[in-house]
């Protein structure tokens, strides 16, 4: 609610068009559902122009279904993050339409395909064991309306596979770059490239890597400029700031 | 060098317009000039349009001067960042132009001013303590041709500071949010605007702080899109994320 | 005291050397069961004027349940934390009152109601991940005799609805604040109410959440005042907390 | 600001005492005066009915005096924390009345003194080291308006120093306890007595006690209910939150 | 094997009562038995008076049979500490004088009962919790021919419990104090009495405890003296330097 | 692709052998096969001159047995570590030559057997909880063409049975040392031979030992010289680094 | 107890109530002397048999003065560790008999001599670093009436050097092992000696060694037997215990 | 001292060529000199063919010169590392032919020139910062006898500065890897040579470098092989591993 919309509110109330009371309703009620266990936001799409993100993970089914019937109903496009495929099952049964992205674990409501960007978001991973995260990123930045170009698997211990694919990489607007183990693709990637890169650390690797703890610090740390980190195995954080980057 | 220049070489080559000793240079010899400590890109400023950065901390005063000095004669813009006054009064008296920023630690030499961005980053600090490593964000951004918009001191837990300059912070196209101690700024922020936050942690606070982890924590966790995070107290690298999403 | 010292005493209060008021007095001071793997307070209820509480993780169930009926025998009032859904079935066997509580995974048997208090504590979440500690804190508050409001899902990341509960939330003598992830809602609280607040880190989230560590390192380093902290996902030592704050 | 100050507001709009322009500047323009590198609020005393506090570690001593002579001009009191003698010494050239708490590290400026509580806070400590942080929170809480009982050196490995004092202890409405090394005193006060404890952990001790985290942790993880914590050697926080609630 | 031991070969060698080649064997050819995958120390028992002890977590089954076997057909009493159920059932098969402690999680075969020490241990615990691995402690001391005494359950955070046992603890020769979440026992304990004292961390608790690293923190910067640590969890240890203290 | 390399590729582009568009994909098309999910280097062999090698570790079954399918028929010895059994028997289908190493959990396939070295490796371990890792760098040796002696249990505690082995340990020409808890062994081995030690903490023990973090540091900090560290559990990594020395 | 207590137990000893020896009993059970900054128990040295310690570091010179006089006059022999030399200084104006031992950083004013034991305490460092907590350990335990033996600088990566020495580390009662680094020598004496070892890990080293990190978790993890650890570099504490189990 | 010494020795005793007192002297008296602070090993110089190593960070000047002298006086060549120039400065004046290498802190005297190997050990850094342990690492290697080429500041974030001395770098016998802030040189090096890397984290950098923490856990968690790691900053270490594979 910005500055003008209290103005308006102010000058009807002003001008009699709203009572005090709907004046202190419009002022005072912001605007979500309440489904007592969760808030919803019934204006976000309309603020923010994006679909409505579920953060799946730690929801019973029956949290998951309530809240999915609720948007379903509403209208908007859906994206359900780190979605089981149990919850994908029982919303299925309220809202065909869903879809499951089982490498991305993502379910997906498609209500308007929102009209993608011409120019395009690369999401690169140095692993094949990073493609979960990377596909939860690309996922979430198709469904906010962007093209993404996939690189998978070229880590900068075998750094010929990354030079292979420089072209396509250096014609993004904004690079998703995520690295397990030591992490180390975005230090080489700010290098080469000038485009803001959003590095994201993943959970891949053993022993000192501490569940990611060394690929995070890798990336925080890293001497290229041009870069910025988001939580480790963030795919969805990552390909939303992209997105938010891309679409500027 | 991309494909095109690869191929152009190759082209001349074959044709004679190059000897294969000369080919082999261009693809061999990198740009930069070796000063023994040091070797410094040649080409970046061609390569990036970016001025020349050095980073100052745990250069000897002479390592800093030839540096300096060397760019200097190129005729780049250089930025010094975390540079101390000794090292800047030593560097003043090879290189007139330069200027010190006591509150970001920075020298700065500015030969040719590039033209700003229409659009402007707004730079906010949660407290005054927070004051060196945004300004080091905002002088990077300027120095690379941003527009700026300072504003300090509105941390969350007295959250009307913030909420009164609401409208300025919309109006930016991309928002650096420096915070220590907790480091919620970014977390209110990612709640209330759509445009990309870059989050800088600082080493501001004690105890349990222990040296910006907490802020750094914070802000990765943070359940509000749209942040993506740079090192504790790096201040320069978010103003020069900050100006490669502005000036996309 | 050993067994020894309270014949003594006993025999001295036969002989006459001493009233029973003496006896009482001194009987009063070492008061516990003993069941081998487990001591009880006899007299706590008496002492402090509280229910029993019994923390049920890592007991088997025949420990359980031999701790509910010893206590169960004596009247007081029971709150087991913690507690399986297997447990519980065993302590219903030979406790029938026992109800169960699946949210806050708590056992309860009433035995005499205490009077509520007239005022309330504000129990919030910032996430509906964060609900199972809040309705820990919440049961535990109310079996202690507080009247309990809930406040559940209104995190920084939408300030706004939290803003639309401030009245109540403004209400109450003491605020429990549960949250998750980045844990910024104590921060923000504690800069917009003058009321004592226990912040109760979460151990919800992912990546360099460390299992709450990154919540709990935030609500320690608040800059608002009128914060304290409890361990991360303990519900029972907030809710019993504020209730001594409450009650005073 | 509360509902009943918007609704006011409003109603004298509609009955036209004050313009449009009026209403929004009340209800957009929130009560802080801007120094530039400070944003000091002007009704925090109104709205919150305390003394108003600087904390002035990382502060330069110029913006220190700034702070203290416009607050100064106000009328309030004010208590600097973690105050140099330098920075006290300017302050009193401008502020007479200024006075130094070396131990707490404190400025005192006290301008109306607030009447005292009847009940007093008790502020304990386990050694004698732990007396600064300790006299911190002492100071706050008197500034505040609290009687305040201290009760200093009396840590566990001498037991029967603390219940020497026991009698004093469980007067108190309220117990700020504070301790370094193992941290134990908040665990076994709180079986001994019903009152909240605001258990501050100090940064004293050596080698695995990692500046106060061993002490934190302890106080974390105690088994006896009814006690908080605040951050390391964070007698300030302690001090308000205590005051907090004995002035319920 | 002591420089006497040297000493007796080598003159033995010189007044050729044995050969080279023996004096060889002896003094290269080292007491152990070489199973491929352990090296089980056949002297050991003499070398040092005590029972084989073998630590079967990470074992298979059969790679513990073979071990008890073979030390079982030597003669030596045998203790398996944290062994699995099924690792007893199959080692019962070829040992069938094997008993199995679950509280403990220990397999034992006594061979020959060492006669016991007259003064005693003390194995106390701070929560019920704690009781396996004081049973551990306990076990391996009585094992080791020591006169053990257990007081289970007498934390801190109800001090009284702990003084009403003070006699018996005082009569013991060393103390094993077993502790999770804030291990503050040790602490208390070391003021109370001065014999010397073993502390053992146990990794019960939740949250901040951090599977133990709480309690060992506390233990660790205990300003009580006398008092040393064993690694979390590690009941024989912590049993075996009781004993090796109270057999002196 | 040496810079001999290049210059040839040059020289016969202008001398007409080969075309500007051969000499581009010789000089861009680097040496991978793309399956999707990962790239293989086709010429990883060639130019290094070892198997190829598959972490198995996260792959699905699908993806494991495609890889091993394309590399198979290229006709390369494979080593797949941390496979499971499921991954074998799967594997074992298309590629009937397979075989399993339990211990190692290693899947290799030999397709050219590569001439031993005269020199040896020794591979030594603390105790036999270490086996897996050590088995995982021997067989890695192994199937890189060294000789490997196995030396297992010989940890410090009982030093003796490292002395038993001396002559053989000294006979190696680089050393792998594999130990878990306190890590020590390559610190003694460190003092008695001027071998080059390759040192593998295990993630071996519990508590303090926070999975191998113990050994890791204790072998990092090591006063002995000689001795260089991989990553927790990383037997892969010992036993490559261990053949690229001895085959020096 | 109170004073009222006190007074009470005194007015029946005056009316014949209690005999002169219940009243003694009483009166030694609460025993210290209150100097406002510090409370020192007047009677510990009749109740535990042992000289005043005083933990030196961060007392003012003042407080460290006026408790070594009040001490000082009531004829206990005086241990002060962690002392600087001004403290010292400043003590010996008072207490013209104190010494001071630099290697320890302790001050000593010995008035009775305590006759020493017959059997003695080996204390060993693993480098020469690691002196001065050994100096600190060995006049502690020195001066609490144990014979000492120093061993110095005889690490495990020269073990050579440690094995001259078995006779004499054989022939102690009870060992104290310092050492820093890697910190494995306990681990090694443990296998070699069956008398109780006291470790203290020493803050020596740099890198991963993270203060005495490294050693300290070394210790808790050593697989030999009969180890138990003490704080960082508390030398103190380590000369205690050695003491308490020596004069058993 | 091999099974063949002890058998020489043994075999003199029975022959009578010896006394038994003198093979116990040779068998135990082991051979270092001992100046009570250090114990310095006479032989070796002799036993493994190295110059004597002096780790002089820790010790007093005195402490220094006596080391050097006694070292000096039986003709090894000496290393001293960590040296300050007060040291060097004190040692001088009993050595002059002492030199002092600022860069790398060390103290050399040179006493009889190890001949050169051939082949060589490439000392490569990052960034500039990393010199001072780089240069410690080269000098190591040098005097131990091995031709070493420094490549300095060419890390990832300008990786065209690194492969412009590939060829350089692949003629190497072994690498030595020196790098701070996010260590990700020794990673990308592994995927293009396959000669072994001896990897060196820096504690260059700051925020979330922690000291080094970040480099260290990049350079253990490298996916490439053929890299081992030692302790942040010890170039020492690295030097010495290098040399002792170069000169297999």
């Amino acid at each position: 609610m910005t500055a003008k919309d209290i103005k308006d509110i102010l000058e009807k109330l002003k001008s009699g068009n709203i009572s005090t009371d709907d004046a202190m309703m419009h002022l005072r009620d912001l605007p979500f559902k309440d489904l007592g266990f969760a808030k919803i936001d019934n204006h976000r799409e309309l603020r923010t122009g994006v679909p409505e993100v579920i953060y799946c993970a730690g929801k019973t089914i029956d949290q998951a279904v309530q809240i999915f019937q609720y948007i379903n109903e509403r209208g908007s496009t859906i994206l359900g993050t780190r979605a089981s495929i149990e919850q994908f099952e029982a919303v299925k049964k309220i809202c065909p339409q869903a879809i499951y992205n089982s490498a991305a674990r993502a379910i997906i409501v498609e209500k308007q395909k929102i009209e993608n960007t011409k120019s395009y978001i690369a999401v690169i991973t140095a692993g094949s064991a990073d493609i979960p995260v990377a596909e939860e990123a690309a996922i979430t930045a198709e469904i906010f309306g962007n093209k993404v170009e996939r690189i998978f698997d070229v880590g900068v211990a075998g750094i010929h596979r990354l030079f292979a694919h420089m072209d396509l990489i250096r014609g993004a607007k904004v690079v998703v770059a995520v690295a397990g183990m030591e992490g180390a693709l975005p230090s080489v990637l700010g290098g080469l490239i000038d485009k803001p890169i959003i590095a994201v650390p993943t959970s891949v690797g053993y022993g000192a890597n501490f569940q990611g703890l060394s690929a995070l610090l890798t990336m925080l740390n890293t001497c290229a400029p041009g870069v910025a980190v988001v939580n480790i195995d963030n795919g969805f954080g990552a390909g939303y700031m992209a997105s938010s980057i891309n679409r500027l």
